[in-house]
């Protein structure tokens, strides 16, 4: 390689997902050729987004203000929390459903192997949330996964203790399926037709 | 969607060749969820390689010094030059063969339509250096490809104007495909065997 800027860029590169050594090379030569402008306004938006973007202390999705706009928002119903296993499922019905209730972010499901259990998904938080008695039906759309669903099982139990309703997104959703890549006609029709975790 | 910043950054990604708006949400999250110091390394060396990167003198190469390592390096045989469209053939070629010549990038083909002709191409300086009567032979490998072989075809007359003997990689590079993407191999064999492009 004639450049060490150029080997050091190719590297950096591949900290995203799915770009190998050859997809690296590629970004970094079309940038340096024909896309600097474009190039400078990802370096800045990179370090802007990871200087200011943190978790929203009420749903704990990404934020760059202590709460975020949805949580602040005076227009949705609290009565109804949805938790989803990240920001992108959070998306995903965000744009694909009519929903207007708040939600919770677990930022992953538990996976004891992992070191991940109630601590590390914010379920100190979320019990919090729900003994303050204004959520009514927590909306359990973790993903149709062993861990999504073992997720599901310890969320439904924790929204019983809270005397809160405990629901899962209707069959609809393809098992082993992820929720962030369901097309929306699915997942919209899933979550309208969502039902009660039985006891 | 949450946050203004995390927009920001989504479409930032889209500069990328290849990157939709759902492979850059994936990188968005990835980053600020996973990654945040590789992110930062990414948004420093992108600004670092914009800022500095420039073009060989000698050779067109990118390179953040005037002339580049392998044009200032006196172990390669001056002898040798070797024509090629891009940064990434020729870094294709230096990896699969055992090439020791030094190399010219024309950064492109010649594309009379969208405005390419040989002054885009460098070909005045090239035509320079031939002038300068070091080298003795022109080993044109250019893409097969129409404009390629267009452009192959002027590098020859070139050669030829300046007393030096234009070669062309030996049959094996497969029609129509891009040399970036050939294996070591056949790119090896198809270098080891390049013919005098007859008169
Ligand atoms: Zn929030
Ligand atoms: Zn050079």
């Amino acid at each position: 390689m004639s450049s060490r800027l150029l080997e050091q860029l190719i590297d950096a590169f591949r900290v995203l997902p799915g770009v190998g050594q050859k997809s690296a090379q590629r970004m970094a030569y079309h940038v340096l050729e024909r896309e600097r402008s474009g190039g400078q306004r990802l370096s800045d938006a990179l370090a802007e987004a990871i200087e200011k973007i943190g978790h929203c202390a009420r749903c704990r999705d990404f934020s760059e203000t202590e709460v975020c706009a949805t949580c602040a928002s005076g227009s949705r119903d609290a009565h109804l929390l949805c938790a989803v296993e990240s920001p992108a499922d959070r998306l995903a019905i965000e744009q694909a459903t009519g929903y207007r209730g708040l939600y919770f972010i677990l930022q992953g499901r538990l996976s004891p192997l992992d070191g991940i259990g109630p601590r590390e998904l914010g379920l100190d938080t979320l019990a919090t949330r729900l003994a303050e008695g204004e959520v009514q039906e927590l909306i359990i759309a973790t993903n149709p996964t062993v861990e999504g669903e073992a997720t599901a099982h310890y969320l439904a139990q924790l929204a019983r203790q809270h005397q809160v309703r405990p629901s899962r997104l209707a069959h609809g959703v393809p098992l082993g399926g992820e929720l962030e890549y369901v097309d929306r006609g699915t997942l919209s029709h899933a979550f309208g037709s969502r039902s009660e975790v039985p006891q």
